[in-house]
């Protein structure tokens, strides 16, 4: 990138607010995304929405790619950066500028982490549902640029469910506002949800205000064990069928049960086909209630064990077992390769077996956890990203798992977005005119195409070409590593 | 229109569903908005998602307007015809195609009438929540289109919080398909939301996927009556801040009461400046306990006095008291003027005083009624449209009350949409960039502007002078209304 515009960018948010060293260019050319990586020229870290309205005038006119990026949880390659490009750190805007008890709506900058929101608005009695995995580092700007999901979705739905307005700086540098405190507002087109999950291709978040609800006054935890799967599944859809909507309807497979035990040594029966995590929450006596009726409905359904939660303490210790699942399979092989194939929930135990399937069938390692209750389902491969036969079995593998779940009506991607990551498999999804249609939207918003453009699809001419780098271009900085 | 035309049409629709006798072009020149009309060349009745493709594809080579409708409920113009153009006629596609009691969804036609649904559903035990006020008339398709609202906002939100999937003729013919029944589902741009509430100018339903829950266990209504707006408004306050979430929480103000009482004898105290409808629903304890919270707060804040319904007929006879608001109000004088500006919950006070200052200043009748809980609001002016000197006192007297709506941070539309009757203050409540964001979007979908072209926004220079004509222009026709 030309020294000029490195100036010109510290013009505008000051000296000392834009890095280039390259220990700080490789700490910021990768995300959580496995196999990803790409050295940015720069790291800007603007103050205001006028810097970041100007860096993106800049970027215009200068020609150069513009990512933003908050903590760089995600797992699709959304914060990765791209030839010619300068990443828009925007972690460090944690205030939390309001919370409106009487509206109850919470107004926030874009870099507060979520699980601070979640503990601030408790404070009112209040409750912000979306949980996404990476909550205690993940910001909340992230979460929108995402529409992060989590374990709650079932019942409370997803990030974007709990967006009522945003303060946006479109592509081309102006401001713009969309949404309000308003629990009904039809005026104009909806912006503000096709903003939302616009994966930071459409506009960069300064401001976000949040819907908050009161807080459940009751919760209850179990854990239950199965022979296989298809017992688990049946007894998600005999909740479900009996109106039970669990807040946390959760389950792991085998392989990813052997995994949780071996790391966190809570107990688990190593033997067991599937464990399911399952809360409820609400009035106390409605909570007691369909406590029951579920140790119920899973005795009926062959458990073979469950474990209800007696106090808080047990309750976390219950919820460690899934929430530790994803640090315990990436303990197993050096790549984690964590994937949200999504399906209608009632197709969840046929889509597990036959990932359990394809993963015999290439011999390789996949454990599956997720949420049962919403049909988003992790299968995580286990590998070695070093080992390019393995690699190339996986990426096979992931093909077939895709194209089984949209066989199914399910989507590539529940909650991680399609960034690089999954960029291949958008077609099989959308028909021609509806990926048009998207496209369309991005041309007309990023005539010039400097806001993470090269994301979610290609768009030709201009992106052609514009592909991630692989790691190991950055392999010859390996000593730099910390 | 050329009749070379109506015979294309007539092609791809079978003859006998094009129909251009003045009888039926009368019958569809209007809907449920005063003050707007105009007459349309012809009405088509497609039979199948191709001849709806088909229809729009020739209006793209011949240059006519297409204008979606449904039962013609709105109550912004949104189904009003514009010159140059051809009706098409939606409220033929009445099948419920699947009601999935697994995943919890319903897939339907367009023209299933809303409250038909909620019929259905209630067979299973399960609940579409959305009602808005014409539900036994209106049609899901028009719903969506509109992004219809109703009582049920505050705790259950809006249509499109229901809306899991669609299926979508696009303006130049292409039919996608958008959502589906994956719970979290982040694949690309969410087109689904900026389709809905989209008034008819982005695409022309023709399957729709809604999203169903459990019907709640019980519900409790009561009437509680104020001397002023300011207790009722702080009972609202009062109730949100207690954390209870009523399913419904709705107001009249005194000019609203008089009238219903005049009309449907109800026997309410005709001298109470303000009532409240309040239903609470969910768990039969959580019912019992929150109504008795309910009443303690009504009596702190001097309710005058209060009924509680002991059975589900005498709940139904005081949910009347609310739902006879509009019929009643549209009695008293040749023209019932609705609106819905919107403001913040905590601001429904000092509106609802502002609205009365207003309509004193400018010696006009406007009652009050509408979604306490959601801040959504339904100034109603009650007018003769024959009087011109009182109509313009009637535009002014809005053009005062959306500009302090605006002011509070509300919106100039909670659940009605803009199309014609706003279309002059959506400037007000966004920027021009913000706009000029909603117009790309119009022109890349829609690039030679056929699909309801000329609502919500004015394009140019393609629409310019497109405003509708007036409903003098077929009183000529006169004799012909029925």
């Amino acid at each position: 990138m030309d020294i000029k515009i490195i100036r010109r960018l510290e013009e505008i948010v000051g000296k000392g607010r834009v890095l280039t060293s390259i220990e700080n260019r490789i700490a910021y050319s990768y995300d959580a995304t496995p196999t990803f990586a790409s050295l940015p020229d720069a790291i800007v870290i603007p103050e205001t929405p006028e810097h970041v309205s100007q860096v993106l005038k800049l970027a215009n006119e200068e020609n150069f790619i513009v990512i933003p990026r908050g903590s760089g949880t995600g797992l699709s390659g959304g914060a990765v950066p791209l030839p010619n490009s300068v990443v828009l750190l925007m972690n460090r805007w944690r205030k939390i500028l309001e919370i409106d008890s009487e509206n109850l709506t919470a107004l926030v900058e874009p870099g507060v982490i979520t699980a601070q929101l979640h503990q601030e608005v408790e404070k009112y009695g209040l409750f912000y549902p979306p949980d996404p995995g990476s909550m205690t580092i993940s910001t909340i700007g992230g979460n929108v640029a995402e529409n992060a999901g989590g374990l709650r979705g079932l019942k409370y739905g997803v990030t974007k469910n709990y967006v009522l307005g945003l303060e946006v700086v479109l592509p081309t540098g102006e401001i713009i506002n969309v949404g309000g405190k308003n629990v009904k507002d039809v005026a104009g087109y909806n912006l503000k949800d096709v903003l939302i999950g616009s994966e930071g291709t459409l506009g960069v978040f300064t401001k976000i205000l949040l819907k908050l609800i009161p807080k459940p006054q009751a919760s209850k935890t179990m854990l239950a064990f199965f022979k296989s799967i298809r017992e688990a599944g049946k007894t998600v859809a005999d909740i479900i069928a009996n109106h039970i909507m669990p807040a946390t309807l959760e389950f792991l497979d085998n392989t990813t049960i052997k995994c949780v035990e071996d790391y966190a040594h809570l107990g688990l029966p190593v033997n067991a086909g599937a464990l399911l995590l399952i809360e409820v929450d609400g009035h106390p006596v409605q909570v007691e209630e369909e406590a029951e009726k579920i140790v119920k409905i899973c005795v009926k359904n062959n458990a073979t064990d469950y474990k209800l939660a007696k106090s808080e303490d047990e309750a976390l210790k219950l919820k460690t077992a899934r929430r530790a699942a994803f640090a315990a399979l990436a303990r197993v092989k050096p790549t984690t390769i964590l994937e949200d194939a999504t399906v209608p929930r009632s197709f969840v135990p046929e889509m597990v077996e036959k990932i359990q399937e394809i993963a015999g069938k290439y011999q390789i390692i996949i454990g599956n956890f997720g949420h049962a209750g919403d049909g988003n389902l992790h299968p995580t491969a286990l590998t070695d990203e070093r080992d390019k036969e393995e690699m190339k079995k996986v990426e096979m593998a992931f093909e077939e798992i895709f194209n089984y779940a949209i066989k199914l009506g399910g989507t590539i991607t529940g909650e991680h977005g399609v960034g690089l990551a999954k960029k291949r498999f958008l077609e099989k999804q959308f028909n021609k005119p509806a990926i048009e249609f998207m496209k369309n939207i991005k041309r007309v918003l990023d005539p010039n195409g400097i806001l993470n453009t090269g994301k979610i699809f290609d768009l030709k001419p201009r992106c052609e070409g514009r592909l991630p780098i692989s790691r190991e271009e950055i392999d010859k900085y390996s000593d730099l590593w910390v």
